[in-house]
């Protein structure tokens, strides 16, 4: 089931040995590199004396893409480590990992 | 008044030159800094093939710490330019823009 | 200038005895009361064994309304009180108060 | 596995009859309840011109008050309904409705 999933990441779960390949692991990398220039430029922004409504309205740019690169890494969790856990009778403990990583996301 | 406020960025709002020297200037670039660091390291731990769970805890970390930027940017903004600008009459306009930033921060 | 906003509520505001009448109050008031019928819903659907997804669909829906009461009466106390309170001299107080509010907000 | 958690709902999960008994229904609605009467609370205060700001930090305690009802229901959910779809071989399904659920909530 899990293995056709192109959208799940290739997980290795043993305790003490946890690893997982993202399915789009290129993309996911571009996307953070972009955000890793926005965030310098936030801080050019702020030596250069730009005003703070412009340099607020670019944060607020930055937590969105941020929070939708943390929104594709929680579905790959769920969709490939999670899957492959339940399928392997440890369901709940990686539920109750993943309800775990919702709610630090959340606040 | 907001002169002698050691919180409050130097303000400069003209229509078409608007700037801001933040107080903390030096202090919130090296939060920046320290940010844009911590994406370059989700950056390598997503091509390193970390566990899921991880990158996103530490995803968590980045988001709280860049609200925490914004956070203080915002009461700058407020203690400066939104009290500056109301000392000069110009009141109106500078809270339909703070809550208009507050509106796009909070989403 | 603040008696000329209609958004603007008619603020009184003396240490120890504080008040302010919203402009908007009835509908305000009317959403409220919808507000409230809608969490009396949710009671409901939990103790009718409603299906968990659903009732936390309606929930979001709640949330998104109340936030929408919040912002409202966030603008009105901006445009009202603290614009008053700017043209008494106490914009200091004021905007640290409504940055306080602000903070609580967010999280 | 699921049948003997406590904390798990007893699900029935069938196309176009979907249902969940909450293992904690009276406590839940008990929660619901107060939260009720607090938006009632709220209604009255605007009817009675109390101070916005007093509102508002009001609005955030019942703001907090529904998350928290919210991941309860999300716990539930997650531990009874996608655990016991997962042994019915529904996991996929199941997993992807709960991540919809999670990004509605998040927003």
């Amino acid at each position: 089931m899990t293995s056709s999933d192109p959208h799940a990441p290739h997980c290795h779960n043993v305790p003490g040995d946890k690893s997982a390949v993202q399915p789009d692991k290129k993309r996911l990398v571009s996307r953070l590199n972009r955000i890793e220039g926005q965030v310098r430029g936030i801080a050019r922004m702020v030596d250069e004396d730009r005003y703070c409504v412009d340099i607020l309205t670019q944060l607020g740019a930055i937590r969105a893409a941020l929070d939708g690169v943390a929104m594709q890494l929680l579905e790959n969790h769920a969709n490939g480590c999670v899957a492959k856990a339940i399928g392997a009778g440890n369901g709940e403990d990686a539920i109750a990992e993943l309800m775990d990583v919702v709610r630090k996301l959340k606040s």
